[in-house]
């Protein structure tokens, strides 16, 4: 895959990615019950159709009147028609009583519609001519202001599919369906393994020569939003045996394996490897048209994905962006796209960038407000600097096609 | 501030936003200090500069040879810069020799660049000539493939400001500084009360004239969503004492209180009584220009905000994002924008909507792509109706002024 300069020959982001799918095996992922009090950003493992239908009885959507329509055709303000208020109607209760021609019943928002009623005049569209009497100024049309039994949702409709993660509407629904539990898939465990004889951990003094772990901390944070729990396996040396004996350990814990670092050339073929050596389809790529994020790694190991993660800071986070999340969407169960998948905004480019072209180009961006329109302003440095992603909100891609994009132009920028 | 029929002296957003602003106390914040392992999502209380600089060394980006730059000047294919190469730096380890003039030593990404060098020329622009000697082949400019000392975030420079809600690379950063542990807010306490007499909890069976509670579990997703802690505080019947009793309750035990329901035009005329009748400031605005949402009462008692929302599905999300989120960014402490308020996506409006102008209004919609385009698809149906809510990915705000969109306008999609 790799010619000598290690670069020309690298696989495109596309084939990389379509290396991953084909050989991803599709498991079966575990599901539990759990109440949905705790289902918010949960991902579905069964579908959900309605017990019942929603609302159970025809309700008023306004305080008003419960009327027959046909008792308010033609009524104007000078020519009102007069019906005769002999009821109240209680909310929370079915009203004991059918409506008459020529009556109406006093009805609150929310409240239960009475038989022979089929439409609700609004409070402001009528006068009392006295006491039990009012006078009626617009027509009401059949169903006005009125949600029939089963018009949010209908016996059997299927309300939500299998592999949503759940949003607060969605938990709303289920608990106006009266279902109070859920089938839910369960978190995936992602192993995140520090590899490099430079690295200590975050805790220890600073050292000539050495540097503190980072990477681990990034990885965490993006699984954890993306529904995942992340297992920080600690920082291992550069040495065959104990990089072996961590990811056989991994492997054997959780449903993807990323590890980070091992940035030497030496140390690199050493990943790659190791991870061959747990048997096929072993290692799909080594080396991605992609920047930064060349020296990625992409394997499957007894059916576990597994990544090697190039050092950079900023090369991390567009390696999850490119290849771990979607990953990770199959290992949560994800299903479809929805509003959780978005995370892109329009903007216009600040400045002139260029791309040397012949490789995916991930642009780390800062985002701002001018002349009422959202402008991103590239982030210079190196993909070593971890301050480039603190400064950025998100990323442009330069596809590899392209030799850079103008000042001016429209960007879609994804969020981090 | 409304006039008979309730609509036409309702307050207009902006007034109702400001007079929250003007009254909500300026609070001091609670902090409380944790591991960074459990920061993500959390909000600084504090300021955190880098106690020294990161790098601590300088540091080479890429795996080749680490020279004085000088010694490359003019080298190219034909005509290449011969090096000796004398030493190998090893991994997180500090040199301990200086580079003299003629020398090269081999380095790797990340290693320490040892005295005497200040670039480092690439593996790929590098042939071996002999067993201890280099062929340069394109010179090295001072400081090329190096992360100079400090370069990335300098001793005592601000690396994050104090209510900034921590992404994955911000603790990234706080780890690779040396920093373990960090100061925070404690999270918001939000009291949810459902009020109404045809109110009954999710798990009960259907009955005529009552629907189950749907409202107080959107609104404790989006609290959680957030960043702060929902209390459900269970259903309460439409009784004046029943209803203070809760909200004094609540008021005693949370940072902001929301009574969901009491729709009833009674009901809504009780709920701001009993807010007043906790003191002043009392009732701030009692409805609004605003569809859905026109009745949400707005309120601060005791230093507490307090909001009366409508009992429509749509309303209540329509009224958090109107109200409460500005609220709740104070009550979490969070300050300035920055990705995580960044939640819009562009799209053209798919069907012409319709207002009728005087108030505004927001309408929900789906996203479909279609011709390399991003569609915004109004979702039709009544605010009643939570599967409109489920149906939407967002919403897009026709102001007041507006009496319409047309079909193929640029919209701006609040994503929910």
């Amino acid at each position: 895959m790799r010619d000598m300069l290690g670069r020309e020959k690298a696989l495109s982001v596309e084939d990389a990615r379509q290396l991953l799918g084909t050989h991803l095996p599709a498991k079966e992922l575990i599901s539990l019950r759990i109440p949905i009090e705790q289902s918010f950003g949960r991902v579905l493992s069964e579908q959900i159709s309605s017990p019942e239908d929603l609302p159970a009885f025809s309700r008023s959507t306004v305080d008003g009147f419960a009327v027959n329509s046909s008792d308010t055709f033609g009524a104007t303000e000078g020519m009102p028609g007069y019906l005769t208020v002999s009821r109240e109607i209680l909310m929370g209760e079915r009203p004991d009583f059918t409506l008459t021609r020529g009556r109406a019943a006093k009805i609150a928002t929310g409240g239960m519609l009475p038989g022979g009623a089929d439409a609700v005049v609004m409070l402001e569209h009528v006068q009392y001519a006295d006491k039990d009497l009012i006078e009626v100024l617009r027509p009401a049309a059949p169903g006005e202001n009125v949600i029939s039994a089963g018009e949010d949702i209908r016996k059997d409709e299927l309300i939500l599919s299998r592999g949503t993660m759940l949003r607060p509407q969605d938990v709303a629904a289920l608990a106006g369906a009266g279902i109070t539990s859920v089938a839910v898939y369960e978190k995936p465990r992602v192993s995140i393994i520090s590899t490099g004889d430079e690295i200590i951990p975050a805790g220890s003094p600073a050292e000539a020569g050495k540097v503190r772990e980072m990477n681990a901390y990034t990885l965490s944070g993006l699984i954890l939003a993306q529904g995942g729990i992340p297992l920080r396996k600690g920082i291992v040396r550069d040495v065959y045996e104990e990089i072996r004996d961590a990811l056989g350990e991994a492997l054997r814990e959780s449903d993807m394996v990323l590890i980070s670092g091992g940035s030497s050339v030496g140390t690199k073929d050493m990943t790659a490897e190791i991870i061959g050596s747990f048997g096929p389809p072993g290692v799909l790529f080594h080396g991605v048209a992609l920047k930064p994020g060349k020296p990625t790694i992409g394997a499957i190991v007894g059916g576990v994905p597994v990544f090697g993660l190039p050092g950079h800071p900023a090369a991390v986070a567009v390696c999850f962006e490119v290849f771990i999340l979607d990953v990770l969407r199959v290992l949560t169960g994800r299903e479809g796209t929805g509003s959780s998948a978005r995370r892109t905004v329009s903007a216009l480019l600040a400045k002139n960038v260029s791309s040397d072209g012949g490789r995916e180009e991930h642009v780390r961006v800062s985002l701002k407000e001018e002349g009422g329109e959202l402008w991103a302003v590239p982030v210079l440095g190196k993909s070593g600097l971890i301050r480039t992603l603190v400064k950025a909100e998100g990323t442009i891609v330069i596809p590899s096609h392209v030799r850079g994009i103008e000042k001016g132009e429209r960007v879609n920028v994804l969020l981090f």
